[in-house]
């Protein structure tokens, strides 16, 4: 089963993302920032309903990582503790798949346009799945390096305003 | 580039997982079913600092799933709307990828004991990602027939007593 290779196909692409870098950063956030996913023609029909919810989740390839790196510091903080690739989400993963949790806008013919997402233009997108009641978890415990990042960047980004539905439920 | 294959090589495997159609159904829920991730021993080192957060989203290849429905009643239930599969979590999508939110148990060298997975035993693992703060939508909207399971799940399954965690933060 394990040299049996898993192979995808996309469903769309990322038709304008956030900058990379380099790139000018226009807004402050990836949550003010408007994204559009395209659809491929024939995956259009499979849509039907979505707008019924408030938030999507996008499954996508970050297709421009090619590293796999074990173990790093977070945003390379010198003050923060080394930790394994899979307690972040950082894309130099084994298998680069972004998950990004964003607000459905509008659904135009075969046209998304969401907010908060992470990805760059040209990323394949692989999946679109509603948020659902079972994706939330109320209040979870993050580690203090997590948390020290969250309060900064809400507090400096004004998350209450830009994405006022983000966050745990006692925040 | 979209003929570009887009191929994957497992990080793990479920070891145990929920029963299949048909096999015998101990947990009245998924969420009372404790499964076992083992992870393999290349990668065991990229797990480090996992085990502060108490929750994870686990990314997983529905492998036995080989069909595409484009649109279904969720549930097969007549009084529900059809609705297209992106519309839905259910797995005969384009990339059967499952993508689940876990209470994360224990780390014992290379195997995460988790809550809540509901993937088959033998299912290929794809990735492994902490929940943070920016997964939660603390009051999405979503559609009124997925609600009206919840609903139904939450009181019949007992939610409040084996996924306290769980759900919208108004529910």
């Amino acid at each position: 089963m394990l040299l049996e290779p898993i192979c995808f196909k996309p469903i769309g692409v990322v038709e304008d993302g956030i900058p990379r870098p380099g790139e000018p950063q226009r807004p402050r956030s990836r949550y003010e920032k408007i994204s559009i996913i395209r659809i491929f023609d024939e995956y259009v029909e499979a849509l039907k309903g979505l707008e019924d919810y408030s938030h999507i989740i996008v499954l996508y390839w970050m297709h421009e990582e090619k590293r796999y790196i074990p173990r790093l510091k977070p945003w390379g903080m010198e003050r923060y503790p080394e930790v394994g690739i899979f307690a972040t989400r950082f894309p130099p993963r084994p298998n680069p798949i972004g998950v990004t949790v964003v607000e459905l806008l509008a659904i135009e013919e075969n046209r998304l346009r969401v907010k908060g997402l992470d990805a760059w233009t040209g990323s394949p997108v692989l999946d679109i799945k509603p948020y659902d009641y079972y994706d939330i978890v109320r209040n979870p415990r993050i580690p203090w390096w997590a948390e020290e990042e969250w309060k900064r960047n809400s507090i400096e980004k004004n998350y209450k305003v830009i994405a006022p539905w983000l966050g745990p439920a006692q925040a």
